[in-house]
C-alpha cells in the first residue's frame, strides 16, 4: 500500500494519474494547502520543502519520497510500468521529464502567481511567464507532431507534462495554434486512470480547474 | 568519448564536474549564448528546448541526452558513479536532484533574471525570488546540518545543488546564517575536480561568476 500525500493540484494529479494507470493500491491523505497544512512540523519531516506530493511506501520498510519527479520515477521503477529499462529509452522519458519538472511547472506556475494570485498586477511579470509558458507548450507541441507521445510509449514523461499543460487557461495562455498539443492532451484525457486519478482527492464543483478540465475534456 | 555542448552557466558546470569527477574522456563545444547559439537550427535538432548543455555520446550511437538533470543520471547510470544503484539510495539521490531542477534552479535562476538583466527593477519580483532562493537555501542547510552531503555518499544531487547555490551572491541572497551550507560550499568546491570543471570552457578572468567562486574558494 502507498500513502499518497496530496492536494487537487497539477503535482499532486501526476502522482494519483500514475498510481490509477499502475493500478497500485493507495490512500490518500489530503493537505489542506490554503491552511499551510504542507508547512507544518509533521509533514515538513517527510518533506524538508514542505510541499506536497509526497509517498510513504508501506511495502518497502516506510520510505518516503518527495518531489513529484522522483515520485514517478521510483513508482516507475518499483513496478517496471511507464518507463523504459532499455538505457535510451530510459533516457528519453527521463529528459522530457526534467524537461516538464525544470521548465513547464515552474514557468507556468509563475505565470499562475503573476497572472492569477498576487493582488499587484505586474505587466511585465506577467508577459515574460506567459510567453516562457507559451514557448515551452510550442516546444511539446513540435515533439508532439511527429510522436503520439513524448518519450515513445505513453510514459511519466506524458503524465507529467499532460498535468500542467491541461491548465494552460489558468496561466492565460492560448494554444489555438498548437494542433499537436491539442491532440495529445484530448488523447491523454480520454483515459480512464486519468480522469479517476484527476479525481484524487475529489474537488468542489465550482472550483476552477476542475471546470477548465471538463470543459476541455468536452464532458 | 562524449561530446559536451556547453557554456559556463551553473547548468553547464553541472555536466562538466560530473565528467571530470567521472574521469571520462570529453570534448567541448562551447556556445555563445550572447549570440543565442543556442537558438539555432543545428543545435535545435539536438535540443528541441534551445538550452545548453547536451551531450552526444560518441560510444552510443551518438546518442544524444538534453536537460542537466537527464544528463546526470545518463553519466552516473552508464558509469555507475555518483549515484546508488540500490533502490533507496537511488531514490534519495533522485529526490534531491529533483529538488534542484524544480527549486533551486529555477527560483535562483528567476532572481538573476529580476535582480541582474532586466532593465526595469520591479521589488515585488526580486523580492518573491530572492525570498524563495533563500527559503530553498535554508532546506538544504538544514538536510546538511546531520549529513555531510545531501544524499549518502557524495552525488550528482550534491553536484546539481552545489553549481546553483555557489552563486548566491549573484541571485543577491546572504547565507551568513547558514552554516552547515557554508561548510558544504566550502568542502565541495575544494575537489579538484570540481575546480577543473569550473574552468570548463575557460572564462575571462573579469568576470563576475568566476570571480565570485575564487573569492568563495578562497583563491
Amino acid at each position: 500500500m502507498i500513502e499518497l500525500f496530496t492536494a487537487a493540484t497539477p503535482n499532486g494529479h501526476k502522482v494519483s494519474i500514475t498510481l490509477e494507470e499502475m493500478g497500485l493500491p493507495y490512500s490518500l491523505k489530503v493537505l489542506d494547502l490554503g491552511k499551510k497544512e504542507q508547512k507544518q512540523a509533521d509533514f515538513v519531516n517527510l518533506n524538508p520543502n514542505g510541499r506536497i506530493p509526497v509517498i510513504r511506501d508501506k511495502d518497502n520498510d516506510d520510505f518516503v519520497v518527495f518531489e513529484s519527479g522522483a515520485i514517478l520515477v521510483y513508482l516507475a521503477e518499483k513496478t517496471g510500468m511507464l518507463m523504459p529499462t532499455e538505457p535510451k529509452g530510459r533516457s528519453k522519458v527521463m529528459q522530457w521529464l526534467m524537461f516538464q519538472m525544470a521548465g513547464v511547472g515552474p514557468m507556468m506556475g509563475q505565470a499562475n502567481v503573476f497572472y492569477r494570485y498576487m493582488e499587484e498586477k505586474i505587466p511585465a511579470a506577467i508577459d515574460r511567464y506567459q510567453q516562457e509558458s507559451k514557448r515551452l507548450l510550442s516546444v511539446l507541441d513540435r515533439r508532439l507532431q511527429d510522436n503520439q507521445y513524448l518519450a515513445g510509449d505513453y510514459s511519466i514523461a506524458d503524465i507529467a507534462n499532460w498535468c500542467w499543460a491541461r491548465s494552460y487557461e489558468w496561466s492565460g495562455v492560448d494554444i489555438d495554434n498548437l494542433p499537436y498539443l491539442q491532440r495529445w492532451l484530448m488523447d491523454i484525457g480520454e483515459r480512464q486512470a486519468v480522469k479517476k486519478g484527476l479525481q484524487m482527492p475529489p474537488r468542489a464543483e465550482d472550483e476552477t480547474i476542475v471546470t477548465g478540465a471538463r470543459k476541455m475534456l468536452g464532458s
